[in-house]
């Protein structure tokens, strides 16, 4: 631990854009395709308990709230602003926000900087009203927030997440619905969601610099095409890690892509090379992909972190075994050399032509208690750190495993599948905390919807379950990096080479 | 086309292992445990047309079938006998069938060369007596074969397919039945599936050589862990190529899974530097996991080869067309600058604050027929090669797109969710067919049953569905990287640059 997060200025307003006591949403629509009235019926149908003001001069009424014709015309100065309106009205309207005492606001209109000179022009102008009167802004061209605590939604895509350990920051908002959409699906909850856009006056420093001080975040969870400030992000994230992972996936890292940052949110997607050396000084966990950062997000969540690289391998197959190795080398881990003790324990489990060496091939004849012995002799090992499981199969019940096609999906036969998979990944589970070293589960039946229902069941129960090898590897380096990275701040607690 | 593969003289006995009229399965149990009784039932439950003939020395009768206590006691020559007996026991019982005039062999047996000297030795011994008697083994250590035009299941897993386009050549069991799994899920059908083993007789490049040959097999998946004659893998792949596709996953290309695979197949795996330039050589399409290999395999069924590497990105999210522009150069494929003409007919259909170039993003405010429309003229569009959609949601009715959540996964839901799903789809398919240039889907909902659903239906209206771009770009790269290769064999057809 390094200390706590030092607030900046910004803090106390950070305040009213998270936890507003009451909210104008200017640009609120009574025609139900349009933004304004999306975003005011998520608010509604959010729960958010503050008071809400819908701003349009051309209604009465909307959704059932009394409408306002102008900022100036609300009864109250409320604490934020959520903006919905075209552009070229933007900064007439924060002119008026100013005027009121308004303090937060999220420009979600798009058409700014990232549309070219005009808009640039128009963005500058933008920040600068907003300054001069003291206000924040998130956006423009974005989504809008999501802050579980006070139940607010105001956003653009139906995303209602049950709190939770997740902090989310994304400059795009497609992004982050898909990030959400991929919690929300697995019960797995958010603490504040930040569709961040052109991030022309908030960068995404500053609400990583909130969510390190932010209780409710445990994780969190971005996706970057460029920064503003390299140095300040290079900074404040080098204070967070410590405390919070960041898991981070940068995009427009080819040219190609870079040139469609640009386009995009006006993002300068920077050197990749730079970036990278930014990742490794700050602590930062880089993935590749969306998969893969869902995947580093949630392990984070339900395993220990491993104490060194050491893998060891347990397979039913000897192709996903080597399989399994390549994807261990591949990712920067090494595969465990096993102890002379845990090889003479294997000896006692398994049958004689077992592989006699990691990966551990069981091939045919190893089932359900000779499966969870064998999990537990190579936990114990001690030149083990984690343990990549390549087939659930021999774990579980043999009838099972022999019914499991396409017909076998209905009623009866999901229930004794789920039953069996529970049991199984219930008492992994125990192992994983009796040992505290992660085990991950790499392995599918190759019908959708049973390993749609298996990798369903391995969250509920804390076992991350990917399709390949290749995914559990990147988790676990993932994993492994950020423990060293960690450990060597505190060297007291050092893991093993 | 380059002319027919010249068939070796181990032709005729290809035959007999593939169609045989008369199998012995030496080793039959009537122990449901073991090997022997569940091949058993596989042939049986499998439909096998031919004769039938158990052997073991304790049994009168296995599974309603008479048994016969050794193979000199069989009342005819079977075609083909396929043992399951423990290895020590194999050289002997191959003299039996040497004497008996057995001429083809699956020796599913393991405890060969992979165990290390002993098992070597008794493995060149019993390829020492099949090559004097004349005969040709599959093995050891293996699965078994399928061959579905004469419902031939002599296969350890219950992989019940239907004939189709597929020929699968696997040195590991466990990787045979996970790809034949995936294909059986889609309703995909195989020709002939060989999990090949140790293949201490029969090489992976004699599979290849007869699958090239082979009428019901279009397109070849295969699984390889080493070769044992590269020189002559290479001559016989050059010839298979120009006529059919070959898909490889090769395995042990780090040091740890070398390792590995030496203890799993006896393989030597060799130079990965080799491999790649044998790959490029002779037009084999190398894939890097077992999620590439069915795509690549499935795609190349369902899609036509692109004629280029040029790549229109279709997105309504920004964020997305960032990570497809960077999927497309990651995977040596370039984003299409879109021709004035095109850029034209997009301005006619999209709103103004349209991307104005590739990556296509409509943002918001694109619905249905307009979002056909673009997949036409970006189709259409002379330096375009092929088309990947980031996101359905605009396509399909605004109704389905707000309910498509956890709860909304019951009956009526789901089907019609499938409806304007198919229809979609099926519509996109017919674009495909028109202007013979590749789609593919990269996008989920990010619910996992409703994810399983969308990829089962695109798979039937045969439009590609993954979950990230990166899967649709090595996709897209794999198939115009072949379709460049073949182009430049027969240079009337080249592909544009």
């Amino acid at each position: 631990m390094v200390g706590l997060i030092a607030m900046s200025e910004k803090a106390p307003k950070f305040e009213l854009l998270f936890n507003p006591g009451s909210l104008a949403l200017i640009g609120a629509s009574a025609n139900p395709y349009k933004w304004g009235a999306i975003i005011l019926s998520h608010i509604i149908n959010g729960g958010f308990k503050g008071k809400i003001y819908p701003v349009n001069p051309r209604e009465k009424e909307i959704q059932g709230l009394t409408a306002y014709p102008s900022v100036a015309a609300l009864p109250e100065v409320p604490d934020l602003a959520v903006v919905v309106i075209p552009p070229s009205s933007v900064p007439a309207v924060l002119e008026d926000c100013g005027r009121k005492g308004i303090k937060a606001g999220v420009i979600v209109t798009a058409g700014f900087a990232e549309v070219g000179a005009d808009g640039e022009k128009l963005e500058q102008e933008m920040v600068r009203i907003a300054r001069r009167e003291g206000m924040i802004l998130v956006g423009p061209n974005c989504f809008g927030i999501i802050s579980t605590a006070c139940k607010l939604f105001s956003i653009m895509p139906p995303l209602f997440s049950l709190p939770g350990p997740f902090g989310i920051i994304s400059q795009s908002g497609n992004v982050a619905s898909s990030i959400a959409s991929k919690l929300i699906s697995k019960d797995l909850g958010i603490s504040k969601l930040i569709s961040s856009g052109n991030e022309a006056d908030l960068h995404c420093e500053d609400y990583l610099e909130y969510l390190a001080g932010d209780k409710d975040t445990k994780i969190i969870l971005s996706y970057i095409e460029g920064f503003r400030d390299g140095r300040r992000f290079l900074e404040v994230a080098k204070r967070v890690t410590p405390i919070k992972p960041i898991v981070m996936l940068k995009a427009g890292y080819t040219a190609a892509g870079a040139r469609a940052a640009k386009s995009h949110t006006a993002a300068l997607a920077g050197s990749d090379v730079v970036f990278a050396s930014a990742c490794k000084q700050a602590g930062i966990i880089r993935v590749r992909d969306m998969d893969e950062l869902f995947n580093v997000g949630t392990a984070l969540l339900c395993l220990p972190l491993p104490r060194g690289k050491r893998v060891a391998i347990l397979t039913a197959g000897g192709g996903w075994g080597v399989l399994g190795a390549d994807a261990c080398a591949s990712a920067g881990l090494n595969v465990a050399r096993l102890s002379e003790e845990t090889m003479a324990e294997l000896n006692a489990i398994l049958p004689s032509w077992w592989s006699h060496g990691n990966p551990v091939d069981m091939v045919a004849g190893v089932f359900q208690e000779d499966v969870m012995k064998t999990v537990e002799v190579l936990l114990r090992c001690t030149t083990v750190d984690s343990l990549m499981l390549l087939n659930l199969v021999p774990a579980l019940p043999q009838n099972i495993v022999f019914g499991a096609n396409k017909s076998s999906l209905s009623g009866e036969a999901v229930r004794t599948l789920d039953d069996a998979l529970s049991e199984v990944l219930a008492r992994l589970a125990a192992l994983v905390n009796k040992h505290h070293k992660p085990i991950i589960l790499a392995w599918e039946f190759g019908f959708e919807l049973i390993d749609a229902r298996l990798r369903e069941v391995a969250y509920q129960k804390g076992i991350p379950c990917y399709p390949l090898p290749d995914h559990a590897t990147a988790v676990l380096s993932s994993l492994a990096r950020y423990a060293e990275y960690r450990a060597n701040l505190n060297p007291a607690s050092s893991p093993q080479a």
